[in-house]
């Protein structure tokens, strides 16, 4: 069964699924993208991640590339199509196909691609039985993190030397040692009094989607939250850490720059919250 | 007659010319351009834009995607199949197409994108007689500006602030007031004492090609070089300001955030540096 993706207007076979080498999200990173997770035949929290994508193409001056109402079903349909139960499904939006020219276009139509993959959720849940390990390093990014841009060179290199050091995921520090966010998912810590503590997505972060909807997980489980900054120490000498992501959802941190985490085993709050996620999440069916 | 672009080892019609949509390019934003200038039928500073682009591609451990003696020769064939003489050829290695997934693939041959259009010289020279206006704005962008990579959005939404300000260029400028560069070109000014000043290009900026060749060109006008940072204040009250790169060489800056730099004409210093300029670069026949 080949892979289907939509591109522009048409649904495609993955292996055709081509845009123009003039599309400016080639040429300047001139665009924006949202993964929503795909679980038990649901995609998870998708209309807060259209919210998102909303702010972020108004961030970026870009015009959606398809009204707001048909966005979902084309990415039901790409979904279906590609039979996906359990995984993911990505879009990305860009500015559209115009000679290039740093300045924005004018009447350039956005370009619009949806593709889906499959997961395995067992494999998943092994992965948290286990833990996963970030390494640090140096805040390097620009200061609009806060629009999710298909800008991801640092990001790329920040995962690439986690990768080498035999890790999972970067986080990047600023110079005073406070922790921003990963790569690809926003930090957290659960304190020895059993209080979760992540950084305000005010600005500095991209305001993950999961991390919104595990402020309700932690509500339903009688959890309390600190929205503040926390530092490099502090997170190593917590009682949990963990990470969210649309397609990690909350996994647990077990060492950190090679020292372990507590005793270096998955922490039961966060294994809890990851539990707890799917119920609380808004399924909508795909 | 219609455009002609090199894609991934084909000479196709520009209208056709499509790259995967998991093309690392469009997911990351992760590689690199160039653009050289094509003047009088030769394209200009080539060797040294591939050995910077061999700098790029190194720091990111992205590979050749032809050998590095082959890449010319693609380049003079789409400047001769587009009928350039006087315009640009653009090329763009990225790390090539591969499941979307941050950390480098493996074993994934890196694109190559090459383009060529024409420009107008009689145009430039007249831009050049009246000067263009510039803006500035906070540095906002990554730490590693030093490589030439494709993540472009804060120089697209600082153009196009400039643009609707009524410029044509924006200097990043850091928060102790020095300017940094342009949005797509490097800083100059000339003192009262017509010594040339630019900042040096050891890091924070890029080091244009256009700006070396610009040291030796002004070694045999007998024109001194400060390679030292300097402040907008200082900008405002300089003998003359200039910009650099491969499309507008030297270029005259008449307005620095709406007030008239010197008497708000192009400098006569700018000016010959801009004259002298192609017969000190070097040209390799297109």
């Amino acid at each position: 069964m080949p892979r289907i993706a939509y591109v522009n207007g048409r649904y495609v076979a993955h292996a055709d699924a081509f845009v123009h080498i003039e599309d400016r999200g080639y040429q300047f990173a001139d665009g924006v993208y949202e993964v929503c997770e795909v679980a038990r035949g649901f995609i998870v929290d998708m209309p807060r991640h259209l919210g998102r994508l909303n702010r972020s193409l108004t961030e970026l001056s870009i015009d959606w590339p398809v009204t707001r109402g048909v966005l979902p079903i084309i990415m039901r349909e790409v979904v279906r199509r590609n039979h996906v139960t359990d995984g993911l499904v990505y879009l990305q939006v860009t500015r559209g196909v115009a000679s290039r020219d740093f300045v924005f276009p004018a009447g350039t139509k956005p370009s619009l691609v949806v593709t889906a993959r499959k997961a395995d959720p067992a494999a998943a849940e092994k992965r948290a039985e286990s833990g996963i390990k970030v390494i640090t390093v140096l805040e390097n990014r620009w200061d609009r993190v806060d629009i999710k841009s298909v800008g991801l060179l640092p990001n790329v290199l920040a995962k690439q030397k986690a990768k080498e050091a035999g890790a999972q995921e970067a986080w990047f520090v600023d110079a005073d040692g406070t922790v921003k966010e990963g790569g690809s998912s926003n930090a957290w810590i659960i304190t020895r009094d059993g209080v979760l503590v992540t950084r305000p997505a005010e600005h500095g972060i991209l305001r993950g989607i999961t991390r919104t909807t595990l402020f309700e997980v932690a509500a339903k489980l009688g959890l309390k939250i600190e929205e503040r900054g926390f530092s490099v120490a502090e997170a190593k000498a917590a009682r949990e850490v963990f990470i969210s992501s649309a397609t990690t959802i909350a996994m647990p941190i077990v060492a950190i720059d090679g020292a372990p985490v507590a005793n270096g085993h998955p922490g039961s709050i966060t294994l809890s919250l990851r539990h707890a996620f799917f119920d609380v999440a808004e399924k909508s069916p795909a």
